[in-house]
């Protein structure tokens, strides 16, 4: 590629493009693992197929993200907040695509899970789920909106995932414990539970690399890096 | 900081600084992990608990190397092969941050399961993290030494943890089904397993990487940018 005079004229607009992308990305991921603990939950081995077919999309738009932002490192060479943001954002789409990979392993143990008798209906791992997910949307809107407060949010959450984490362990722990048989199914179920909690702690990661994105508190001598540095 | 005439002479000193305080995270890493499997093998649950302690130093380096790579990206604008050792530098130190968090849920897992009796002596555990753990340091001496081949061989003994994992987990359903009062303890020692299994997996990750860093297929129009840029 080569440096283009109407180039940094896009700069902020490419800013604005990188943020978009991880948002894109996140929502993506979001869907995946939704699909995921429904796939789950209906017992339905076919969409579970497809979710894991699905993962390349993830992987795809991380390579993607990564590019735009050695691009934007290569040709503009940001400082300070702008070189922060850009830092973050390489560091997220690796969370996001790990995120991406919890949906594909969950979907596994669904296809497993499908051939065998139903344990019990579930009901606190979709809660876990909604957990999850929705610290997954906020820790990308913390990124976008430079939330400190929000991003806060996220990371007292992730105690509410690892108490109900615990609280599946145990009753899965009594299921065994009543029927041998169950021990597969339910061993099955607990590594679910852990995917998602896997989850909350990707968002959590997110989270907090928003508020060290925004406090720089580490980092604030580059603050006072002159601009033409 | 402000910008002295004589940093541009160090800046291929800092380039090898970098690599080596990777290297250095790595060795910390990988002596909390030894250390976390000793103390689950030995039954040492005041080891454990310096193994927990200890994170805090990783958790140091951690933003220590990202300082640096965002000093150098700042005050240096690298481009092409300098730029993507600095922004791998800056995601494989995610990678290693989160080896050294299974260290410390291994070590959680040890004091838990120091305080109930022996459920059977460790063989593949132990087997597991020697595995795990030259993974970890290849995968890193692919990094400095940018050595593609040896980071596919990284990626290749993925598959033999994975194997290794599901006979532990077969081994220890067996378990639960001869003897349910063993079913607690062998949940906490397939967590350990799941632990390891999550280490190779950095180490995998790092892997890939290092190859994309050095062979930068979708980032190699970055190569053509020219060096004033």
């Amino acid at each position: 590629m080569e440096k283009r005079p109407h180039i940094d004229r896009h700069y902020e607009d490419e800013l604005r493009e990188l943020q978009h992308k991880v948002l894109e990305m996140g929502g993506l991921v979001e869907k995946q693992v939704a699909d995921a603990i429904r796939a789950l939950v209906e017992r339905d081995p076919e969409a579970a197929r497809l979710i894991i077919e699905r993962d390349k999309m993830v992987n795809r738009m991380d390579v993607e993200i990564d590019d735009l932002c050695l691009r934007l490192l290569a040709l503009h060479q940001p400082a300070a907040r702008d070189l922060r943001l850009i830092t973050t954002a390489l560091k997220i789409t690796t969370d996001l695509e790990r995120a991406g990979d919890m949906a594909e392993n969950i979907s596994e143990r669904a296809i497993e899970l499908s051939e065998e008798p139903q344990l019990k209906p579930f009901i606190d791992i979709p809660r876990m789920a909604d957990i999850a997910l929705s610290m997954l949307r906020n820790s990308l809107d913390a990124f976008v909106r430079e939330d400190v407060d929000l991003a806060l949010r996220v990371c007292a959450e992730d105690d509410t995932i690892d108490a109900l984490t615990d609280q599946v362990f145990r009753e899965l722990i009594s299921f065994m414990m009543e029927d041998p048989r169950s021990i597969s199914r339910a061993m099955r179920t607990s590594f679910v539970a852990k995917y998602l909690e896997r989850i909350a702690d990707h968002a959590t990661n997110i989270a907090e690399m928003v508020i060290f994105m925004v406090k720089g508190k580490s980092i604030r001598h580059l603050d006072r890096v002159p601009p033409s540095v």
